[in-house]
């Protein structure tokens, strides 16, 4: 007899069938239980007989087979209902489960959910966390796709760093050493004028940052675009803005039942974003919160606050900050006029979620920049060499896709958006 | 005024237009010379005076604006031509060529070739192989999305090896040691039992092995997938082979220029893909090509006379070997008779591109065989512990991506199939 799934059970109404799944939670009522069966695409009461959990004692979050009719119920939320002819265990339950799983909200510390990842994850809500981040990648994908990039696979070991030596993971390669990639930076830059003019590339970074606080992790997924033959870095703006719309869209399309159960308010993007210049940020933190101290950058307070300014005056909840000074950004960002820079953050919610920028695209400017930010050219040879044989105007930026997901989804910490989080203290599972 | 890519041209006939792009030959004829433009999508011939292109020393590789006129012209592969009007260089050549990118068949060794990366993928051919890498990795990820799989984004950076403590890269974290994940192989399976019940990664694994072969990269990209709730491992291999049909059109559709200028054969999977115990193959072998000295495994050698049988008898590139014996398979592999396991290999024109098979779901069964298997549970912890509160059967496999696309693309070299390879000689670029 072949498995239905529980989302299809409404087209099976007075048939009998065969469902599998977890034993998500059991309500004895005298003779009869209710035993709720969940799998992948959703949970189904059954209607049992007492004796028999207690016979064959059932536990929560053991993996069965239940055969059965399927009864319609108005009462339930699924319309269905089925009576249990009779079950199967699969796969029993070992040992008391540490944490509870089968609580619309799962009461346990952020540890205590990352120690036990499998458990925890079976929760709803956690759940759910990962659906809506895998559509939000995909929808990367396909939106860049249909604008004509192409997908890259760059490499993760490198000999030598993107924005200078500091913050690299060490491996040992073989007799020498190597790093692990801070970001496919130069990679991208080099697909741009090895032709392709419009790459993206959907990978883990890494980061050796000793700092532990809830917006950092030492992995994470960045989602990365680079392009060619642009003005300026007001055009990877506009693809941002676009990109995002049609992120939004599909999460929309694919996750309702997922963004419920998060009871997330999906952000909108009405007339584009709204834009102003970090120094007009700094401005109005000190004039109207009273904030001093931000010199050439925000601190998280600051990003936090001038999101709130944005979010009262022009009711966004995004808002992109440009002309970054020169000394903030790394070596390859195109400079502007005053020391300030072709380059933006966007900030959704109160933090970072996007760097970008145009590149310079002049060997000898990538040079003298090289120079000017402390770094030697002769350590960055096989990403100048591309500069060297044309290479097109371009820019790009990265999407943390951890911090996005976390924006989107009202969660506290960077880790809840991260599958299985790499910190200074974390390493497992 | 707007860039035009050159696959557009058609729609401008009569117009003026701009387009950007590489110089890609110069062809002089007395007063008249052809310049051909390359751009991302396809490459024009632009009629433009001998002196234009002397007095500017317009040279090949430059990236340049063209202003010109589009006119028919049915000689023309791409059935018009650009009457220009003027050129503006926008990036330059700095020095001579070391590799000549323009011609059909790349005339240099493949270490040239790898070591003029950014280069040598300006050649139409070597540029087209990338293109269908991305749309096999994009057709894996949409193939499974359809059938209910959660693409999931797994730690790379793990504290224990998937197969064992050998092959690994290891790196300093903090003030631990850590290895580079070899395989998603536990992580999968952690998702199945989350709830996930089917899930998919695309991402990079890294393999400490010395030998350097035509066939072997230490990094490389996994189209991994694991499901729950199956029969055997049969279920693994139907599904993969819809997923290859489906990889396979997905190719023809997207990448038609790509596929005749690398002139590729398509294979064609008629009535499912025929499937043979390894030791079926292995007595072949002894009888009909008086191979000696297999035992329980297949030589490279071996993997392309078995395809070449397999292609004669039952006109099929490709082959399922099944029923490896349970010391050639992973600790998790789920036992079948007579010493034998639930697994297979496929075989895809003489090489293997996927492992794949039934998992063992029972926790006191996968503990008994790391033991078996010389490997200390105790070290395996965080993983074992998903099978201790309900795991359903389940299974999977893991297919190379530059191993597949090698394959299909008929190229030699594994190394022609990866952006930037990594072997024990190889870290740059």
């Amino acid at each position: 007899m072949n498995r239905v799934l529980v989302s299809q059970l409404m087209k099976h109404i007075n048939e009998e069938v065969k469902i599998s799944g977890w034993v998500h939670r059991i309500r004895k009522l005298g003779k009869i239980a209710f035993l709720l069966l969940r799998d992948r695409s959703g949970i189904v009461q059954c209607i049992v007989n007492t004796k028999e959990v207690d016979i064959k004692g059932i536990k929560l979050e053991s993996v069965v087979n239940i055969f059965g009719n399927v009864v319609e119920n108005s009462k339930c939320k699924l319309g269905v209902e089925i009576q249990l002819s009779s079950l199967e265990i699969i796969s029993e339950v070992k040992e008391d489960l540490p944490i509870e799983v089968n609580k619309e909200e799962m009461e346990a510390s952020l540890d205590a959910v990352l120690n036990n990842r499998v458990l925890s994850l079976r929760n709803i809500k956690i759940n759910s966390t990962f659906r809506i981040q895998a559509v939000i990648a995909q929808a990367f994908g396909e939106f860049l796709k249909n604008e004509g990039f192409t997908q890259i696979f760059s490499s993760k070991i490198v000999s030598e760093g993107t924005e200078g030596g500091t913050e690299l993971f060490k491996i040992k390669y073989f007799d020498r050493e190597a790093y692990l990639a801070q970001s496919p930076q130069f990679y991208k830059q080099m697909m741009v004028s090895a032709g392709y003019e419009r790459v993206f590339e959907i990978g883990h970074v890494y980061r050796a940052e000793k700092h532990d606080t809830k917006r950092h992790i030492n992995e994470y997924v960045s989602l990365d675009l680079e392009m060619g033959f642009i003005e300026d870095e007001r055009e990877i703006m506009e693809l941002e803005t676009s990109l995002l719309k049609y992120i939004f869209e599909s999460v929309k399309r694919n996750c309702s039942k997922e963004l419920e159960s998060l009871n997330v308010k999906m952000p909108e993007i009405k007339d584009g974003i709204p834009t102003m210049k970090l120094s007009e940020a700094i401005d109005i933190l000190k004039k109207k919160y009273n904030k001093i101290g931000l010199e050439k950058d925000l601190d998280p307070e600051g990003e936090a606050l001038i999101c709130e300014y944005v979010k009262e005056k022009y009711n966004s909840e995004f808002v992109f900050l440009t002309h970054y000074p020169q000394e903030k950004r790394p070596m390859y960002t195109m400079p502007a006029e005053n020391g300030e820079t072709h380059s933006f953050d966007l900030l959704f919610r109160g933090l970072e979620i996007t760097t970008g920028g145009q590149r310079i695209h002049n060997y000898d400017m990538l040079k003298e920049s090289m120079i000017k930010h402390g770094v030697n050219p002769k350590s960055f040879e096989g990403y100048l060499i591309a500069f060297k044989y044309g290479m097109p105007p371009h820019g790009g930026l990265a999407i943390g896709l951890e911090r996005i997901t976390a924006m989107l989804l009202g969660l506290e910490n960077i880790r809840e958006a991260t599958l299985t989080p790499r910190d200074k203290n974390r390493l497992a599972p």
